[in-house]
Order: C-alpha cells, then sequence, then structure tokens
C-alpha cells in the first residue's frame, strides 16, 4: 500500500492552508499515492494556545465546506483521504475529529478524538468534547484505517483497542511541538519519546503506524509563553515499528511511501501476542487508580 | 538510586554461574549499588531450547538452595536483590518466577511469569505453568518494584497494572536472543524493538524501567536449530524512555547506575496520561478478539 503524509507549515489564512492541502493531494496521488493523511486540524493555526471563545468560529459540521472540500479531493484523486476538521456537532458540543473519505468521495467514517489534553499551549479541554466514537477502526476500500489523534498516541490503550477491533494499520494527525524555552537536549528527549511510544504501537500489535505532524513556528497570542515550534518528524513505520520515512522538523514536506499490511500475518505468527494476552488479568486496567 | 544490572554468559555448571552472580552482587555493592537485578534463571543455560523431561531437575522451591543463597547475599552486601528462578511449587505446577529480597535478607515477595512464550527454541508453555500473582508490585525499603519478566515486556497492558498500583520503576529480567540464520539488518531491527517497547511503558507510565538480559551464544542440544546468541544490551532508562546506560551485546557486564525515581513527580504534571485515561471506553481491552 502505498500512503502519502502531507506536513506542512499553517497560517491564519485558512482558506491558502486547504488549498496548499488540497494541491499536495492532486500531487502525491500522482506520484502513485492510494491513500492520503494530513495533519490535525490541518486548514487553521493550532488555536488551542489560548482559550478564547471567538474560535469556535473556526468549527464546521461534519457535512460543512472543509468536509466537502476533502470528499471531492478524494473522489477526483481516487485516494482514500485522512482529514482532520474542528467538528460544530451542535450548540455546545464541539470535537476534534478526523473524517476519512474513500476513493469515491463518501464518507468511510469519522473519529472524534477520545483523549483530550489540557497543559499550558495545549487547552483542549476548553473547546473539545471527548469523543464518544471509541476505539473503532474506519474500514475503507483499501484497509481497515485505526485513525486516532494526537494525545490519544501516547495510550497504549487506545492502540491495542484498535488492534483488537482488526486495525491495520494506526494512523495519527497530530499537533505537538516544542516549547522555544526547553534546551536541545529536553526537545531531543521529548521528540525521541515521540517517536518511541508511536513505534511501540506497531511493536505491540504488529501493525504499520503513521504519524503526520504539523511543522512551524506560530505565536501564542497572548504573549504568555514563546509560543510552540512544532516539530514535524511526520514518519511511516513498519509493523516492527522500523522507520521506514521520516519528515524533516521544520520544513513543508509530502512524502509517499511503501507500507506492507500483509507483514502483519507472519509478524503474529512470529511473535504472537495475541494469543498470549492474559485477559483474566487485566481487568483493574478499567481502573482510574489501584489503590 | 542506585540499581545494577548483572549480565553474564552462562555455562551448563550451575554452581559456577551463582558463584559468578555472587561475586558480582560482592563487587557492584561496594561500588554503591542499592538494588541489584540478575537476568532472567540466571543459574542455568536457557533449558527451553528443547522440550526434555530431565530438565525439571533444575527446578527449586522458594526456600530451596538458591533463594537461600540470594537471601545471605542480599543481607551480607545490605543491597535490594532480583533473582529468577525455575520454581517448583508443587509436583506438575513450576513457574518461571522472579524473587526479591530486601537489605535484611528477608523475601520481599515474588512474582510469577504471567505470559508464558512458545515458539521455536523457546518451549516455554512446556515448563511454566502460568502465574497467578497479577501484576502486583513488591514493596521493598527503596520502592515499589514492577517485577515483570521477559515476554511479559512486550505487553503493554503489563507495565500498565504494575505502574496503576504505584510501582516506582519496572524490572524486566530476560532472556532472549537471535537466530544466528537471521542475517544483520532483522538483527538490528528485533534487538531496536526489544529496546523500544521497553522505553515505551517507561513513556507511557512515567517510570524508569530496567532490563537485565543474559548474553553469549548457547547451542540447542537437539541440533534442530542453530542455538540462540543472547544478545545482552541490557539497559537502564529514565521516566522518558531515555537510556542511561547500556551493555554490549556479547559480553559479561555489570554496571552501577543512577535512576532518579522521583523525576515520576514532575513527568506526571507535564505529561498527565493518569488523568485522561477513558476507562469509560476500556472495557474491550478485556477480550481475546473485537470481532
Amino acid at each position: 500500500m502505498k500512503p502519502a503524509l502531507i506536513q506542512q507549515i499553517n497560517s491564519a489564512d485558512t482558506a491558502a492552508n486547504l488549498n496548499y492541502s488540497l494541491e499536495q493531494i492532486t500531487s502525491v496521488s500522482r506520484q502513485g499515492a492510494e491513500l492520503v493523511v494530513l495533519q490535525e486540524l490541518h486548514r487553521c493555526l493550532y488555536f488551542c494556545q489560548t482559550e478564547s471563545q471567538q474560535h469556535f468560529d473556526l468549527a464546521e459540521p461534519l457535512d460543512g465546506p472543509t468536509c466537502n472540500a476533502l470528499a471531492t479531493a478524494a473522489k477526483q484523486n481516487h485516494v482514500v483521504l485522512v482529514g482532520s476538521i474542528f467538528e460544530k456537532r451542535s450548540n455546545g458540543i464541539f470535537h476534534n475529529t478526523a473524517v476519512v473519505f474513500d476513493q469515491d468521495g463518501s464518507m468511510a467514517g469519522f473519529y472524534r478524538k477520545m483523549h483530550i489534553p489540557d497543559d499550558p499551549g495545549y487547552y483542549e479541554k476548553y473547546y473539545f468534547t471527548p469523543g464518544d466514537t471509541g476505539f473503532t477502526p474506519i474500514t475503507t476500500s483499501l484497509a481497515k484505517l485505526g485513525v486516532l489523534i494526537c494525545w490519544d498516541q501516547w495510550f497504549p490503550e487506545s492502540a491495542r483497542l484498535m488492534a483488537l477491533a482488526g486495525a491495520e494499520l494506526l494512523i495519527f494527525p497530530t499537533a505537538i511541538g516544542w516549547d522555544p524555552q526547553d534546551g536541545e537536549p529536553e526537545q531531543r528527549r521529548q521528540l525521541d519519546a515521540w517517536l518511541t511510544i508511536q513505534r511501540s504501537h506497531a511493536i505491540a500489535n504488529n501493525i504499520p503506524v503513521i504519524a503526520v505532524n504539523r511543522c512551524g513556528h506560530e505565536p501564542d497570542l497572548s504573549g504568555q509563553t514563546a509560543g510552540i515550534h512544532f516539530w514535524g518528524n511526520s514518519f511511516a513505520c513498519d509493523a516492527m515499528g522500523k522507520i521506514i520515512a521520516c519528515c524533516s522538523s521544520s520544513d513543508n514536506h509530502s512524502m509517499v511511501v511503501d507500507i506492507d499490511v500483509q507483514e502483519t500475518v507472519q509478524q503474529r505468527l512470529i511473535w504472537p501476542y495475541f494469543r498470549d494476552r492474559r485477559i483474566d488479568a487485566y481487568e483493574d486496567i478499567l481502573k482510574r487508580s489501584i489503590d
């Protein structure tokens, strides 16, 4: 299978951001891409750096203009397309939602971010109601996609549930970056942890992983912090966590990669973790804390 | 905290293997070690390469000579000691068991390997009854230790359960190696997956990890395979998965490292995964497969 990763620097010009994504979709499809993955909230700046009511104006429903444009792009380029929107579900209910369109432009499914972060610079709990889709893979004409979003990547439970439900690969649209005030060793440690935890989901579940992260510096409009330097490094790894290709830390980058989703068949015979899970002894994982 | 890792090449001479371990315990305690971790089944060859009834003669009860020697060593050197035995629990029930002795020589607790592998060269299901200890940390005078064993390392559930129950670090005595007939790229891919999955447990749970693996080549006595080249690479990583120190692939190596178990306090504020776990949506993790 030939997925493409589109990593981009965003500006405040949402139309320009979306146009860039659409141009790149056309470009990678001409290079043979069958599946295209965009980054988290690819139409706008990462507005969660501040809590501001006006940002809710960026939200759109699942049949809004961004989804319509993505559906058209999927059909015109005959690709499965994974996009990401700030979803207005109803007055008072907004989600961080990944949308998947099949090669004919129909919506194959959507996933509403289940784990919502909240820490300085990433005030997502203000904007996003926690998802209620559960961890259900989305069936497309190419494969069953385990689509998760950003903060989900730190939770092995998300990856495991997607894999147990038949996901053939994991896909993470994401928006994570460095605090410019952290030193280089700490920045490297964070990036390495981010790569490692996602590669570990491939290893634990014997399936490939694709992560697409934004890049570029975005200022904190409140002026309280030095902003975020989104660290790019969008990557794809195989079913044993080996990195196949990785984008740079700072530049727009679209790349088409080759992923062997069939390798899972063999990997699950060589490393039969699914046979040996101690489901009789896992019940406490449903607890907040084992006191 | 100053843990020591003792990685060793074993021979068929069980007394010599144990003597070497005991000498090294004394040596590392003189270098300041407070906690000493031995590798999986450190008293003997990795007998699970073949299924043979005679190997059950190697098993000992929890109050057998190996445990007695380890208890004495813990007391004499005033260290917390993590050992590993082939346990005879009763006629017909044998376990792969990690034993922990406190600085006064008392047994702090034991852990019976929960996930049992079985694949060519690692016929453990023949020897070891699956553990019934659950994933319960062992309280010592130094810290609460999340002791797991080898195959457990591939299961994020084990690490998560130990952490939720208060483990301050994870410890993996292990015995894993290369098939000498695999090429170097595949060998490197396997070693990297092994390092990555264990580092990921540190990251996902914000706690350090120590893994102690055997090294050296051990032949397959049945002659069916080329044996196992145990790959060493015993390592310690911090609460963000960063490797602090790592042994070589092929040599006896004892090392004392410095681990900051207090870093967890800060890491769990910066990366508050435990706050955000979706325990309302994890129930299917108790299923064998989500069909």
